[in-house]
């Protein structure tokens, strides 16, 4: 009994609701078999005897949740972003996905990948493949070994894109198939399967009723793309005369959340009413991704609705699209992504705060999983301690403050130990 | 004669005009006497001798120029941002900046913010200290010591802000005569005063006739801030009922550009066509500060029309407004700000590029100090040794990819060594 009972000591902070941060300083956090079930400020008589872990006065966060990321775009990031999306798809990342072909190059690339994930605040994360089934099997086993909980998506594409990278529709869908076996024989522990459709543009019709025969059968969520620039959208309305607007045109291919299939959209920048509408009555997960909206020239997503309107969001990094893995990064720009459409465009929706940001990076990502990113009783024990030591201040500030200031500056540096459904990830 | 030779090895990359990057793989970079004194592929035969610093595959780049920090605010970097300017230093700023009439604080916080300058890729820096005699001669004793060259200015502020930071006129005029006598005993090699009125709105009429009159006698530079916010500038027209435009209001007292009267003004987001053009009349340095215009929500400064007219144009840091010291950041939130501009406010005015935003950082920012941020002949050695190693690639990257991914993603880690007119600064 005792031997499953873990417990942090620490200044624990997490947010319950996008409104406001809980704060317990020096307090215990308890873990019993993987899940969150207490905290203490004095901790209770039937808890002692338990060894302690007391990071002194480090800051205690839920880990945090990538609900979108590219993993194979990882040594793209941070240069050659002075194109919108459509010829920077074109222009550097197609070239840089039809690399994954040559198994060594996929070896090294991953590697970087998922050791530097493994050192993030990253707890769980969202992760597109490339269309190359062996490779996309490498980032699995590679995941797998960090310890993180994840979703690894082969990407399906077998229209508008150059030929080395195409799919044929058949082929496509059986090496799915192929790919969901080659999983099954893995007995993962933390690494799990994401039905990948890139986007609609490069997606036919054929394709699309293939992908949902295999998501009715397996249960599988589905993440893809959706009104992330202006051209793409417009591009989408010419491909899909019939579709009332761009996410339609997945929904009419069932793949568009549901009680049935969970499902994360990226993006939504130009989502109209109708969209979003539907996307708050299927369930759908918004990854919102700043950074890369900026990069890309994208836009700004009105994420002041989505959180009114109660919709499930979470934040991405988007790499390459965004230059890092770093969440923290993520939120940042998330505030000040918002501050701008505030300024710019629309001074009704007041910008994002840090609570409202730390929340989406959390729980509200950490909801594609179930119960995490979040402290409350029951949650999977996801927890990262943070040592904002290197931020020296010639003055005591309240916890609140040194969590903000993390969110603007903090990187893989300030992680001192990092745990996942209570076992601590080696980093 | 030889001793005053230095040479550099690396790969040297840097931009004599806005419009392109310079690269020179695996070359020689010589200092003569502390300026730059030639690149070479192959060493010249005369130079044969000299000792080389070989730092093999490393970027060799300018030293960059922040043109706008303050100093008394890095303890509040990355945190309290979500009000607009008044409201942000009213709560935040002047209760911060009254701390240094403590000379034990000052000592503290200002040696954390020299020594994290030092190990920054800044190699110049234009700084506000604050209205404090003894914590300003405290900061520029530190500065010294780092072997940076510096601008510092003793802040002016005799109306509209609270009393216990409130100076009354004469005592504002007297103290600062009395700091210029201070900082004249000193014999600093480095280290050089800036006259600092804060802004119009803190900032009398007669306050700003004495500045001059002090100004005229010293040919002291002088920094100030610029039609940053709307409601800051509505402000400076009921003020200065008489002005023109906001700039007019400093022109008025001879303290806006001119032969004898170098002026930075920072931010410059929503100057008129009035004011760009005395600003361009009087080669008024401009300090794009875009983090900062984020975070205080104060909007986008419209840079590609600056440099489009060939404006005095270089970034600063901020602090803290923006939330670091490191200048690439700077230039990244440079080009996501202008993709903002470009996507929202008008679509004439193309994005940053790389090029530019580097330009702007090295020589642009440089040129406040003569000849500086560039690595051709003549102009001051300044030189930062880049060694990009810790961001992993699965393959070589060309020089220019590198050092737009230090952009995105350098941090102090990256440098390996700094030099500031031929002497290595010890990092």
């Amino acid at each position: 009994m005792r031997k499953n009972i873990l417990i942090l000591k620490g200044n624990i902070i997490y947010t319950k609701t996008p409104e406001e941060f809980t704060v317990c300083e020096h307090s215990y956090l308890v873990c019993r078999d993987g899940s969150v079930d207490g905290i203490y400020r004095t901790l209770p008589f039937r808890l002692g005897g338990n060894p302690i872990r007391d990071f002194g006065d480090c800051l205690i966060i839920p880990g945090l949740t990538d609900l979108h990321v590219h993993a194979p775009q990882y040594p793209l990031r941070g240069f050659g972003m002075d194109q919108e999306l459509l010829d920077w798809l074109e222009a550097n990342i197609f070239p840089e996905e039809a690399r994954y072909e040559d198994m060594d190059y996929a070896g090294r690339a991953y590697g970087i990948f998922a050791e530097n994930l493994k050192r993030s605040a990253t707890t769980r994360a969202c992760v597109f493949a490339t269309v190359h089934r062996p490779a996309t099997m490498k980032l699995m086993d590679l995941l797998e070994q960090t310890g993180l909980e994840t979703f690894v998506g082969k990407v399906n594409m077998d229209r508008n894109c150059p030929g080395y990278i195409c799919e044929e529709t058949q082929e496509s869908l059986d090496e799915t198939e192929d790919w969901l076996r080659d999983v099954a024989g893995r007995n993962y522990q933390h690494t799990r399967p994401v039905l990948t459709p890139r986007f609609i543009p490069a997606c036919s019709d054929a394709l699309m009723e293939g992908l949902k025969k295999i998501q009715a059968e397996s249960h599988l969520p589905v993440q893809s793309h959706l009104s992330e620039n202006p051209q793409e959208a417009a591009w989408v309305a010419e491909l899909c005369p019939d579709a009332e607007f761009y996410g339609d045109a997945y929904d009419r291919s069932g793949l568009f959340g549901g009680a049935d299939c969970l499902t994360i959209m990226a993006h939504c920048v130009y989502s109209d009413d109708r969209e979003i509408a539907r996307m708050k009555e299927k369930g759908v997960f918004i990854a919102h991704c700043p950074e890369s909206n900026m990069n890309l020239s994208s836009g700004i997503a009105p994420v002041r609705r989505y959180l009114d309107e109660g919709m499930r969001i979470g934040l991405g990094s988007d790499v390459a699209g965004g230059s890092t893995e770093n969440l923290f990064r993520a939120m940042s720009f998330a505030v000040q992504a918002s501050k701008m459409r505030w300024r710019l465009t629309d001074q009704t929706e007041a910008p994002l705060t840090a609570e409202e940001v730390f929340y989406m990076a959390s729980k509200g990502g950490g909801a594609f999983f179930g119960k995490a990113g979040s402290f409350e009783n029951g949650y999977d024990f996801d927890a990262v301690v943070l040592d904002d030591s290197r931020l020296k201040s010639p003055r005591p500030l309240d916890i609140r403050s040194r969590l903000e200031r993390m969110i603007y500056l903090a990187d893989e540096r300030e992680i001192r130990a990092k745990f996942v459904k209570g076992q601590e990830i080696s980093l």
